[in-house]
């Protein structure tokens, strides 16, 4: 990654015990050419049921429970699913503006791939944000699909059964994700095991480590991949769906990292995470969103659900007691649209697919509204950044 | 303003009208002396009612009418007062967390404060953001207070008698703060008259331009005043209500402008703003709020409320046909906490003073935390943005 000193610290632990260099830590973007393309076998709406999505059903009738569903940490299954429930029309549909914008409509998706979501017991909603047509330029539409998922077996199973079940797992949301016509998938940060980090143990958690070019997942993947180093500075990948990089979990915290995808040209920047309530949710709708206004692009955040519980008691540094989890990863995963406007979070506790088609045109032509890059002053902040990081800088304080 | 290009042009046009190269249009911060600081009669609630905030009551009671309560245009008075209405008990906790974040707490305001805003029909709102205790250091409690405001009289009123009625009404607003212990105020952008920046014309609108020395506004407000030119940099005021900052209007779009002024140390960064549904509504919770999330600091977001008629219509270069207002000023001024907590808005459509407490220590207290000063890679990010701004600059593209 192009940011992230604490990620390169995390992935060198990691990497010293494989003999490879290379690993799939930091991996997630994947361009998805196989499945079919259902795009004429338009069914129900797109924002829909599944059938482990508490407080959601197709016709929007209020289902229980709706705290807590899978356990009291969790708590709100999702915000969205709350004001449905309860606002009347009139006002819903003003809270819905005010939180998500107006560009997101909800994206009609095939029949065989509702049914089959719920039949798997996964979230599945889709969103369009449109553009204006242009006369030099045909819509660039593109299909996203964002992926969280809980870990499906217990941190102590065998590393290579917890492997082949999330393959397993991944793969049934893969499929979904094909027919509904999805270009570029992302998945999750650290998706090939629990997010380990955070018992600061070495075994087995190294175990999970695998080369990228032959191992079980780039099998399992089968397909070009695109993953970054700690030293490789901020690349954006040119791709037939659309320029698109990867700002990987601690980096959307640094609006700069953003900006360096967005002066490469970035029009679609993914932003793998793996995090938790008690830690980050407050800042997590804001993040990517403020990333996407600031930078005239998509952006596309995505956290893990569930909560992963580890053989051996580890600390937090908090001050706190022993304890075997980590906290409840609060899913939430959303897409940004440069105009300021996102689609609804998937669920805070159950696995989803969230499918987004947009028109790429709509960087450009939000870029040539609001004109950031044209008005942000980046001489003088480059000047600004290099005395600020010298040893004798003195900041601009005028003093009563 | 150190930024904001378009700013500057504007104000440039102003200023070659009047006699004093200073002015008054980008000035919004004053310290706050004068007034009763009934720091010990707390009386009811801080999140209280006032007679003109429709949707609210002390009892939380559904009062109508909630939508377009001035007009139509206006949508929802507040979001905060529709989820107030209409989610259980336990689901408005979590919606509330879920936006909010958890660490504003309402405050207790005098019941003075409280029946005088009700008196003179403007919402006051008052939260308190804590920090833990420290051994080094005793709590650094700070009380700023966000005014927004509609225009009191119709753009075609003398210019003298325009001014005369705010300062009026500001007065009224500005003595409640000082009920509340209001340490610092700051008014929305370019409060001194209509924003008439909008209808491109000069005259009359020029005429409110004044010497910031000696004008009427100096001497309504007769305390020291913080403005900035647009070639003075990002300067910090360091008062002993902490290091604080003006972030200006557009500034809030680019993040590396907050930056700027928290690499000079700001602990408040207020951005005073006048700005219209249409046109940036979807952005307003997310920018200032990721700035205060970025930068370790609070951030006050203030937004002039109300729609004004201007007496000769004008374009928007949106394609559309002339029309005599700008749009609808759509308040929802709020404060954001360097934890990535925010207060609820103040309305969408009335007057209103919020008040928010701030415990300044807890700016380092999560800065410790998160350490983004210290994972940002500046040297990096200023070599790269000084040669993104040159001619032959390459971005970093990878190729399918």
């Amino acid at each position: 990654m192009g940011h992230g000193r604490c990620f390169a610290s995390r992935t060198r632990n990691i990497k010293s015990t494989v003999s490879k260099t290379e690993n799939l830590y930091e991996r997630g973007m994947h361009t998805c050419h196989r499945g079919p393309q259902l795009g004429n076998s338009w069914g129900t709406r797109g924002r829909a049921a599944s059938g482990c999505s508490p407080g959601r059903s197709p016709a929007g009738a209020a289902v229980t429970p709706v705290l807590g569903s899978t356990r009291m940490a969790a708590g709100l299954d999702s915000l969205r699913g709350s004001l449905e429930r309860h606002l009347p029309p009139a006002e819903l549909a003003e809270a819905e503006r005010i939180l998500y914008g107006e560009a997101a409509r909800p994206l009609d998706l095939p029949f065989a791939a509702l049914s089959t979501a719920a039949e798997r017991r996964f979230e599945l909603q889709g969103y369009a944000f449109g553009a204006e047509p242009e006369q030099l330029r045909q819509p660039r539409i593109v299909r996203v699909g964002l992926i969280q998922n809980k870990i499906p077996l217990p941190t102590n199973a065998p590393v290579a059964e917890q492997v082949t079940a999330l393959h397993k797992r991944i793969e049934e949301i893969v499929e979904v994700a094909a027919m509904c016509g999805v270009n570029v998938i992302c998945f999750q940060e650290v998706w090939t095991m629990p997010f380990a980090f955070c018992t600061r143990e070495r075994l087995p958690w190294t175990e999970f480590a695998e080369s990228a070019e032959e191992g079980p997942t780039a099998r399992f993947c089968q397909e070009s991949t695109y993953y970054m180093e700690g030293d490789r500075g901020h690349p954006v990948f040119q791709t037939q769906f659309g320029k698109i990089a990867v700002n990987i979990c601690f980096g959307r915290h640094h609006p700069l990292n953003w900006l360096m995808y967005s002066l490469n040209g970035a029009e679609i920047i993914f932003n793998p995470s793996a995090t938790i309530g008690k830690l980050s949710e407050s800042m997590w709708p804001i993040e990517a969103r403020n990333a996407a206004i600031a930078n005239h692009c998509f952006t596309c955040a995505i956290n893990r659900v569930g909560t992963e519980v580890y053989p051996n008691p580890f600390t937090s540094g908090d001050g706190g007691d022993a304890h075997r989890d980590f906290g409840y990863f609060y899913g939430s995963s959303y897409v940004a649209a440069p105009d300021g406007s996102r689609t609804p979070g998937l669920s805070r506790t159950q696995d989803g697919l969230l499918v987004a088609e947009m028109d790429l045109n709509l960087c450009r032509q939000v870029g040539d509204k609001w004109n950031f890059k044209m008005t942000g002053r980046y001489e003088m902040y480059a000047r600004k950044l290099a005395a600020a990081v010298q040893p004798d800088f003195v900041p601009n304080v005028i003093k009563e």
